[in-house]
């Protein structure tokens, strides 16, 4: 076989494939909004019953939270494993007025489809189920055990499965595990990614008074919890960008020049300006774009909130105010000990007259990097490569985090690849979510051959 | 007549009276929401009716934005006018979860009646209409001309009564004007207010990127909207609480000794900690807590909001940020100059890679001072004296803006008064605002006694 069989298998069953991947996609599992509750459990039903009809042997490992979908295919304890890691669930979707069609009904505009979770991660993950089903239906006998674990709280914290891993480890032992959950720079420098940024993530809130007050009246008297969060979070950063936190770089891995020099870490300044509308200005200026979102830690704010911000004009000095921020982190850096920092640092920025409530979200992942002369490594370059017509497969870091991966990772005993055909223009977590048909179609190919390379 | 005879007159009908205002307060006339636009509309023909069905000759000033209700009774050239001004209209009433019953359906609990607009103004307007109505049956000849303004746009800028201003400026003519639409610090202590200070607000617009984007792809590459309008908001304040916006404390009026000492400028701190559980720890700490609401400008961040805040958490650096920011002026700040100085300030303030856009509103005010010596002062004082059973009335001044009112006056060419029974624990602008039934009986004999008196 050849990834050119995977494709031709793919077209002669395109529309069937599509009305599938539709269906998966038309299910809100939003997991982070307590309200899509049954939503999310429809879709591990879903996701459940194909894995089932593909002919894996099927568990549903529940619990409080979301269920995991586990399912195996053994056929001896002398052949490989490989596990390939998914998720079910999905971002949230707001500000909803901004989608230009529903997001959650499969609107295919200039071949690509809009909808949320269309690449992140529904359109990896269903390429990934209906790549192992064409695997097992066109090749029973390959020598390989195929693992597959798929979650419903990736968006959410991962809490049900990384309190599963010790009680599930030896189900999740693996020589290797694969995580098409990533993207490339672009379709002509397709890549594997080498590892993560881990994330901490926290919410603040400030309390003022017992009840809105008027601007008027007490204009002056009040320390106003807006004024106050603008200055704590000001004061996360120094005037060159990086993070002020005491002690927040203090193990930061330093990359040996072999490591750097083998990413690919030129940065298309003119493209991103053309697409984003975005200039490249923010972050720790001392070291260049892309160094800064894959090599360096980062601290964001992700949301800010206090008052009236409606139409009109709404005179109040608000009672509270809440921001949340998350910091991205790389290897060596602890995440308790950077979120503690990080905490401790707001109190003590905190204003007389300010009362601080500052949650350390569970949930956090620490950072995760592989070697590009592991065997998986090699394997999922090829299987890169063939999909795309030959290119060179180059190597990648990525700036995002899957957090329960590096504790996957350590609980299977596995080598861990991640892997993808996202791009930056996706518009994943944000409005008007999309993925390429060329894409998925890509994603079922190269999964199948990298499981087919896998088992030679 | 006395302020006795009203009280009568009030407790006689306050079945019908509280009728009046209980539909009065049903009508949602928020005038800062477009989606309220026919609301507000049925509450000017509630205002106009009641006029007319008083023995008023209404008319009604339409153009852009909402009417002003003008209604008259013009005995002689020869008798004295006194104008009240009035608003029908009220703010919004996010968020609409924190109310204890609908803001829009009067409840009385503890003798005080909860709705969005009880005090501020409906209370103060409803008692200016019915005492009119019911002094005119009293005494239909009393030799006084009596006018009464009563506007729908006071929370949202006042626009259409300021163009009016010059073209109706012969209606507008009288030698006092009265506005019920403050407060005193407690039943205790009644108080005429001599001036209100004068507001300014803008609004501030970042953009950063066309769409949110992932704080872990592009963390630590872009200059998140969310740091940028923090950075700037923190920008406005020195840390000694004073506004550090050069030239806006360049032209505040000082007060004589004589001036100061004439105002009740006791703080009492317990209370105000243990009413709203606040602390008197902002603006300028130069100066003491009533002196830096009253005397001092300030500058008060009425909204922020930037990416993600709700349930959960979103992985976002996003497109734009905003901020909504007023400030109070004081005699002799230049508005205008006040408003351009901030937008300026904050222009320059702007971070590389984000694009500001700061709009000024319209309808600002100037600040409004009055003669403790003038005739309308001594008249209102003594009828809430009276009404307050003897206790001397003191002066105090109002932290908040009635932005058209100075312009107001100004076309008039009247002396101009405040006064109310608003309580600084009436909650206005805020969730559960409310009013008690003994301050609209206490309003209405005020009200009916001050136009006696002026009449004599």
């Amino acid at each position: 076989m050849s990834a050119a069989k995977f494709f031709e298998d793919y077209d002669r069953r395109q529309t069937q494939l599509l009305h599938e991947f539709f269906e998966f996609l038309r299910i809100p599992s939003i997991s982070s909004e307590p309200e899509y509750r049954r939503d999310v459990l429809r879709c591990a039903d879903w996701v459940e019953n194909f894995l089932r009809d593909s002919g894996l042997a099927v568990e549903r490992w529940e619990g409080e939270g979301y269920p995991v979908i586990f399912a195996e295919r053994l056929l001896s304890p002398d052949y490989p494993t490989i596990m390939i890691y998914q998720h079910y669930d999905v971002q949230p979707v707001d500000p909803v007025s901004e989608w230009l069609s529903p997001p959650f009904e499969p609107t295919v505009r200039d071949g690509q489809v809009y909808c949320r979770g269309a690449q992140d991660n529904k359109g990896h993950c269903y390429a990934s189920l209906a790549a192992v089903r064409a695997l097992l239906q066109l090749q029973p006998d390959l020598p390989v055990n195929i693992k597959l674990l798929v979650e419903g709280e990736e968006e959410s914290g991962s809490e049900l499965l990384t309190r599963l891993l010790t009680q599930k480890q030896d189900k999740l032992r693996a020589d290797a595990i694969a995580v098409p959950d990533v993207g490339v720079t672009s379709l002509k420098t397709p890549s594997i990614t080498l590892g993560t940024r881990g994330m901490v993530s926290l919410t603040v809130h400030l309390h003022g008074s017992n009840t809105d007050l008027h601007s008027g009246m007490v204009g002056g008297i009040v320390y106003n919890p807006n004024r106050a969060i603008a200055e704590m979070l000001a004061s996360l950063y120094n005037a060159d960008g990086s993070v002020a936190v005491p002690g927040f770089y203090d193990s930061v891995e330093n990359l040996s020049d072999e490591e750097v020099n083998r990413l690919s870490l030129e940065f298309d300044e003119e493209r991103f300006k053309r697409v984003f509308e975005a200039e490249p200005t923010g972050g720790e200026l001392a070291y260049p774009p892309l160094s800064r979102a894959w090599i360096r830690p980062t601290l964001e704010i992700n949301g800010v909130g206090g008052g009236y911000t409606g139409s009109g004009f709404k005179t109040v000095i608000p009672a509270h105010a809440v921001a949340k921020i998350s910091a991205r982190l790389v290897p060596n850096q602890n995440p308790e000990a950077v979120a503690l920092g990080i905490k401790n640092f707001l109190l003590s920025k905190t204003p007389p007259g300010i009362r601080a409530e500052i949650e350390i979200h569970p949930g956090h992942g620490e950072p995760l990097r592989t070697s590009a002369n592991s065997s998986i490594a090699k394997i999922a370059s090829q299987a890169i490569s063939e999909s795309c017509g030959g290119i060179p497969c180059g190597a990648i870091l990525c700036g995002g985090s899957i957090p329960v991966i590096s504790k996957l990772a350590k609980a299977s005993g596995a080598e861990t690849v991640f892997m993808g055909y996202g791009l930056d223009t996706d518009q994943i977590h944000a409005p008007n979510e999309h993925f390429g048909l060329d894409r998925l179609r890509l994603s079922f190919a190269t999964i199948g051959r990298m499981i087919e390379l896998f088992g030679k």
